[in-house]
């Protein structure tokens, strides 16, 4: 079962129809308001909820199967315990992480980031953060085969802290046995054919398709 | 003295009043020309002007003081190479890189890792990237102590990679000798007094002032 998430990030960078599909969603604190203005009645709302008005959270408590209200001083982030929820509680074979980019990129780097800790890196390659106009992959060490997307020209590989032996045998730009200690990302890379290979040893990396502003 | 850098990011990120500023500029790209158009002579071009009509390309060889145009096709991205000749051509002691969020991920994420390579970590602590919502600062191992800046409520700290012993003293949340073997993001921290402090002994940290959306 796939389930999409909504976090609060701005609405500039949601996708278009974004709420056309037909998967569950869990709400991220005003993300679940979004949903229920949107016509979308959330399976599970997560947040402090701090900065909505009664009024909002009156709306939200209505509109939404269940939620889970948590002290604003707590150690894992909103988007942390809804991903946590998505897989723990609703058992979802894939998540889609929408409203995760853009604005404050302390939230951002932190959506990434959470999936290297080892209670999300289990779930790695069953999330897709994605926004208007990129959509990111994340893999663990193996041997990988992906597809072109349609409208995405660019194929990043950005490996997040060590990885070692990344090989990129039939991409427009090849790579060999790279091994990195720290992060680096791999720009700007392209198919060449439908679909495109790689691998590594270790560590894991993030594949980013990409496509300059419409 | 203070260079700025103009990268090819969406403008919906740029901090406002970003062209009143007294520094001398360099342009990424159509950076380059967005500084034109706001009636900025950019000291030098940087990139491979490949997106760019012939008109537009005359327009900016007309107005830029020196252009470096590079083949499509490097190992370097045009922001790196505008960063290096921030520090080597044009002697900045501090840097202000913006333009370098938003939109592309992969672009995004490479501007943040970019200088965790050996040659800019050595210039880590003289490079910003500023947008609308968020001011990025960047330290190497050692004990620093920041500043508050007026209307950034968040502080939040990103071990870049390998970091070792983190040790945030007087903030609102502490950390005490922690060590990260992968990127971590300790996020939505905050002042508790008008500067605060921190040490690590090892690796690179970004702290990200940053602002919720107005």
């Amino acid at each position: 079962m796939q389930v999409n998430i909504l976090a609060g990030g701005p609405r500039q960078q949601y996708p278009e129809n974004l709420f056309n599909q037909k998967a569950g969603w869990i709400g991220v604190d005003r993300g679940a308001l979004i949903l229920i203005k949107n016509h979308i009645r959330p399976q599970l709302a997560v947040g402090d909820f701090d900065s909505m008005t009664v009024q909002e959270l009156v709306e939200v408590k209505k509109n939404c199967s269940e939620i889970i209200q948590v002290n604003p001083v707590k150690d894992d982030t909103d988007t942390e315990l809804a991903l946590a929820s998505a897989f723990e509680q609703l058992h979802a074979d894939e998540v889609h992480l929408y409203g995760a980019t853009g604005g404050r990129l302390d939230h951002l780097l932190s959506n990434i980031f959470m999936l290297l800790k080892p209670k999300f890196n289990q779930y790695v390659e069953q999330v897709k953060i994605i926004d208007r106009q990129n959509c990111i992959y994340f893999f663990n060490a193996g041997q990988h085969c992906i597809n072109v997307l349609p409208d995405y020209k660019y194929l990043s590989f950005v490996s997040l802290g060590k990885v070692e032996n990344l090989t990129l045998p039939d991409e427009k730009y090849q790579l060999h046995n790279q091994s990195d200690q720290l992060p680096v990302a791999y720009v700007s890379n392209e198919f060449l054919k439908s679909t495109a290979s790689f691998s590594f040893s270790s560590g894991t990396v993030a594949v980013i398709y990409s496509h300059d502003a419409n």
